[in-house]
């Protein structure tokens, strides 16, 4: 039984997570997007916003479940039972970082596998903070965010 | 319910091959190893050799097919019932074609999705060029290709 | 004044090359699209085809013209008179081959400028020997070759 | 009518931005040269140190102009009525970051085309922030800065 | 007489340092690893901490020195007389970064070489930063750095 | 003791090449440049010419030796009694293959090791390929390859 974790810090949400997440979905029973919680890093949105995000942006996918996590992310996929990893692959540069992030996980939990998805080429060069930068000058974020949460993400930052 | 194909020419088959085929069947019930008939390249082995050292490779993993196909694998995949084209990575070279296959597969049919696995990182290097250079001049392919073929690649280089 | 030079294989020319002219054109009054002629490949299509159908897929740029060169580039541009070379980018892997043709015409002609223009993310996956591969296994080009020249290329591949 | 801009912290100008400058000034009649005001960054130069930077090392090309922006690219290039973005390319790494932004740019507005030079290659391992090391560290920085420039980058670095 | 430096932060030294630390020691007989102590960067270990670490993880390599600078690197080379610098190469992104350094220091001080060996590829996705992370959450070192060190590395995580 | 070898085809020998020759003798006392045959390939000069040219080119190196060598490296390597291999890096594509070639090497000889150089970035664009083409084609090849075979090469390519 496969059950797949979709870690990373959806800061917020972009068109391109939900992509990936429903390619998992139309795979796999069980996908969990797992919002990680690093105590080093000042986020734009809580953790109990980003979760929000995700749960309004993935309502059409109703087997997605959504959680947060700090620390490892092996020791949070022993503990939810979890053996697969889901990452989106967008460029050349992603690649080496997840390449090294795959070897690490390998090597601290071997029953734990990483699958890779590409992301829909139309939204390869989106990045979280290329849509936090557009909004706070005004710019249109329509097709970067999912439709759901596009109100709030420009609320939030023309506060 | 996923069928998964892992395309390719396997010529012959590597134990980075066999990582990889290990580990899709570690996650998926429904497996098939397919040869690539490429009419236009002169193989070393013939399609049946190269299924033969495939079947011997993998007689540990029972749910293991294996096939071959000629044209476009996504026909191949629509002829199969098969929905998941696996796919290895090693290193950033072999991403950047990986991208453009998956973006053409996923245009020809919407419905089948390309996962990738990565390779273990002590079979990055591994290519099968350069298997058949390594015996042809009498080098030692213990631990590059499965041990089960060992001594028929080396019989057929050293005719 | 600037005089551009828009080369390649063109064989044959897909949505990602045109995709390249269009914008050249947009830019530049003079663009002159050149076929390079090389011995010692055999195309699929001849220079006069070639030409042809980069003829009709650009009759909406009443400016652009259609030209063929052998030897070197920068011996064709001098000829010419012409001093800007438009070539279009990709992905990481042509960027490398790119850069090196761009650095050797510089050194053979100083008053040559490349200038680069990125090809449409939905197009960044084009090769013209994809294209090919497709047809020649009845696979569906629309969207990859220009609608123009469309039943050519696959009476082509299936004579 | 081709109005370039070519936008950057320049903090401050290198060899390698002046040039990308020549370069664009040799085959364009409208080039800016826009400094990015960044709130979020402490730059080692004022905007106007920059821009008088960049000033004193184009002042043998009459038609350069100079400004400064902040916001988005694409609103600055509206509001001067401004259509190609210039910008220098000088390796692999950078190809990667100037896709998405080109990508992220041609999403923002249609009508804005980014062009790409070459950086010369005796340059293309040049980076601001490495000649701000450099001279703090009392190395010689003669043909990283333009000369015009380089007393005041020292006595800056050394006050 | 070649006079080695292996520059870097070394906080802490990793396997995949010492073994680019045992390949120079193998081949040159004057190597010296060099701690940079950097100003404007808050380390996880302090100079003679860092230094104590690799003393111990190379105490079966007598010929080795344990150094620390501050400041070029090409300045230390030439008040240790050195004139080669070792640099380990892991993957295509260090290579980038490698190459610009690299560049910089032939051209700050042309007697100065620098040569790069390979990383084993089994300690390729090693990074001290990656170690630090895993210690922080509780995860398991053995193998990421040297056994001479595991207990103190784990020890100060643990304040 | 050291005893280096600088494996390549030298089709013929470049100034990249040259640089890397230059760099490696002024290390090591024992290096020899070795010329591979592979049978697979027709080279435009004979062994005999491509040894002929080196040794023309290196005579200011009265230490560098030249040899020629078939089959496997480190085959080679092992009757010479050598026991370091030279390589010249220019760009990431290079890389890439590189390790791959480093790690096979070190997998079939553990004590020999293989390290890089970087080519002169002034050369790092070149290629033997490229030369060929352009004396083909009636280009100069000045400053391309050494001066001592550079009336040679041509006279070669306009028989």
């Amino acid at each position: 039984m496969i059950k797949c974790v979709y870690p990373g810090s959806f800061d917020p949400i972009t068109c391109g997570h939900l992509d990936v997440i429903e390619r998992a979905a139309a795979m796999f029973y069980d996908v969990t997007v797992a919002v990680l919680v690093n105590k080093n890093k000042v986020p734009a949105f809580t953790v109990e916003q980003r979760m929000d995000f995700i749960r309004r942006s993935t309502k059409h996918l109703p087997g997605v479940k959504v959680d947060w996590f700090s620390g490892l992310l092996v020791d949070y996929m022993k503990s939810r039972g979890a053996n697969v990893i889901i990452r989106g692959l967008r460029a050349t540069a992603d690649f080496e970082y997840e390449f090294q992030m795959a070897a690490m996980n390998a090597r601290l939990a071997k029953d734990v596998e990483t699958i890779f998805l590409m992301t829909d080429i139309s939204h390869s060069f989106l990045r979280s903070s290329m849509d936090k930068e557009l909004v706070a000058h005004g710019g249109k974020i329509t097709g970067l965010v999912p439709p759901e949460i596009e109100e709030d993400v420009i609320k939030y930052f023309n506060r």
